[in-house]
């Protein structure tokens, strides 16, 4: 082994994808004493984006005042990646469920700080933003950001007005010109892991909606609010989000960050793969190590290791996937170019029981995994 | 891989050797289609050793009547291995814990039965006897089989008389000139997998009688008919077994075996190996593959994996353990010749909850194992 690379996901609830990066690397190193070893630790979206991208590829975290999801004042953050031309934002600073506490209102909150984060980065110059959607306490399609980069919002009077979810329903036009002149040209990808579309039962009112607070009768009023939306934005801005997968995350903003700002939504882990021209890592390697909590039927969508196993399958490159666990579902991993799987679980033991043993045992798994491969 | 050899213990209360051997044994041809795959269902002595031998070379059961622990009529069997040269005894099988129940009296048990059973063998023409030592109700030194044998036992009267544990120390005189002359000339191997010696505080009396019923005063008494014996058997037999590690297996049998018979002992593992021809096997193999319930540093001391993986070590063949769990000091068996080492538990469960995933989860330890070594 010459050359390898080792691009896990954190192992939820014991170790950070770092320390993971960090226990593959050592023992790689130590059994092909010669071998070049890239190591990537990687978050797949939500909270913990921008720290990811940052430990990922560097670059710094900038801080700025915002509105929360109230329209409050808070001290919000975004990343910069190297060079300054790429700004990473969490929707979450700024939207996020941890802002509120108990206090979900899914029908009053408010993306109007994501917004201004956008602004702001746009305004330094940054000509691509990634957005990571995930974690919000919001159901306004991302009206609230579109309204903080200048986009305006009418009722049926004629009335401009500030939408949140409660009042998506009574938006009768768009009306994009205001948008601040900073954002056009400004490429946006969307990192978003879920399909749900913008409405409906599958919709982000029937589905997320209940977590942030929302009631029966609620859920229903964000529902009509969404479908206006979609509604609206066709004919307003050209952009038909009703049956797009992944316009219903976070609170219908996969939707809106396509119809105002003509974003492409994409898997988390592929925007972090194109950040980190995974691609052209690849190229010389013999192997790629990632690993994960668990892998299961579940992980078949979007999630690091498979996202990571079907790059590398196109580029020929064998992937070994050690994980916390192994559930259901499993072998499908195979198929997308994982090529084998090992457990760390060296010992029958209860989860609880294993948690605080996960380093040791994930050390014990990789030097018997670099013994059989060096043979 | 062109030839493999896989050759487990059993996953204790889970797995058999024999189900072991065929879960890997399918994965080999699964993932390597022409490999030549050579499979040894083994255990180590003690009890079912007959049953793996038969198991592992073939052969028949013999069935044939004798005298239990307290000298009563039971059905005993022997193994007579393929060319019918070779026989295979458990002493367990007329001097076993198995045969008294709750009915405890270390020193009133007799191995007799034993010694009817190697007469049997050898008058069959046996020229070779495997005896497995393990799971005794006695502490007769094997004194009883001596007798069955012809061997006379002498009080200070010069009376001669049957000797068990309590009479042991009224032996004055031992004549071997009454063996019966069908044992002349017999190669006597004792498995024996542990190193106790015969007498003192880590002899037999002292470790082991007391499981077999004996209090203190008897434990003293035993432990002086043992002593008693050595000295005995050095003047009249010229075998000085007093500080032999092993002797004290199987209520001193061990030293009995060496002092009526000539016997060699050795471990279980050893013995079993020898007489599959375990290292002609090895010639042109790419690959071993072994386990066991567990692998610790109690291992390192004649257990199944580490006694395959010496052997594979000096013949130059890599050996892969697959286990049920992995305990302190493990790490050991790296320099005996294990290359690799496997747990197939792929999820954190408690014990009773993982045994009755034990065969999906050693077959999928095994398809992962076999995906790394075809890459």
């Amino acid at each position: 082994m010459k050359k390898c690379i080792i691009i896990p996901d954190s192992f939820k609830g014991s170790l950070s994808s770092r320390e993971v990066c960090d226990i593959m690397g050592d023992s790689a190193r130590r059994h092909f004493p010669g071998c070049e070893v890239r190591a990537i630790p990687i978050a797949d979206g939500g909270e913990g984006s921008v720290d990811a991208f940052l430990a990922a590829l560097g670059g710094e975290r900038v801080a700025l005042a915002a509105k929360g999801p109230y329209m409050e004042d808070i001290e919000a953050y975004y990343g910069l990646l190297p060079g300054g031309g790429t700004a990473v934002i969490e929707m979450a600073s700024c939207a996020g469920l941890s802002l509120v506490g108990a206090d979900r209102r899914a029908e009053k909150t408010t993306t109007y700080g994501v917004g201004q984060l956008m602004v702001n980065a746009a305004r330094r110059g940054c000509t691509k933003i990634i957005m990571a959607l995930g974690g919000s306490a919001t159901n306004d399609f991302g009206a609230g950001a579109a309204a903080a980069a200048g986009i305006e919002f009418f009722d049926e009077e004629g009335r401009p007005f500030l939408p949140v979810g409660e009042t998506l329903e009574r938006v009768c036009r768009i009306d994009k010109a205001g948008l601040d002149p900073a954002l056009a040209g400004v490429e946006i990808v969307t990192m978003c892991d879920i399909d749900n579309p913008l409405y409906g039962e599958n919709g982000a009112a029937h589905v997320f909606a209940p977590q942030k607070g929302a009631g029966a009768q609620t859920v229903a009023l964000l529902d009509r609010g969404l479908r206006r939306m979609a509604r609206v934005a066709k004919r307003d801005l050209g952009a038909d989000v009703s049956a797009l997968p992944g316009a219903g995350a976070a609170g219908g903003m996969g939707g809106g960050m396509v119809a105002f700002f003509g974003a492409r939504l994409q898997m988390g882990i592929e925007t972090l793969l194109d950040a980190v021209r995974f691609d052209a890592l690849l190229d010389g390697a013999d192997l790629v190590f990632s690993g994960e909590g668990r892998i299961d039927g579940q992980s078949l969508r979007g999630k690091v290791v498979i996202g990571v196993a079907r790059r590398a399958k196109r580029a020929g490159v064998p992937l070994i996937a050690v994980v916390g666990g192994l559930g259901e579902g499993y072998a499908g991993a195979y198929g997308e170019g994982v090529t084998a799987i090992f457990s760390i679980n060296h010992e029958a033991l209860p989860l609880e029981a294993a948690i605080p043993k996960s380093r040791v045992n994930l050390e014990i798994a990789m030097d018997n995994i670099l013994r059989l491969l060096a043979l």
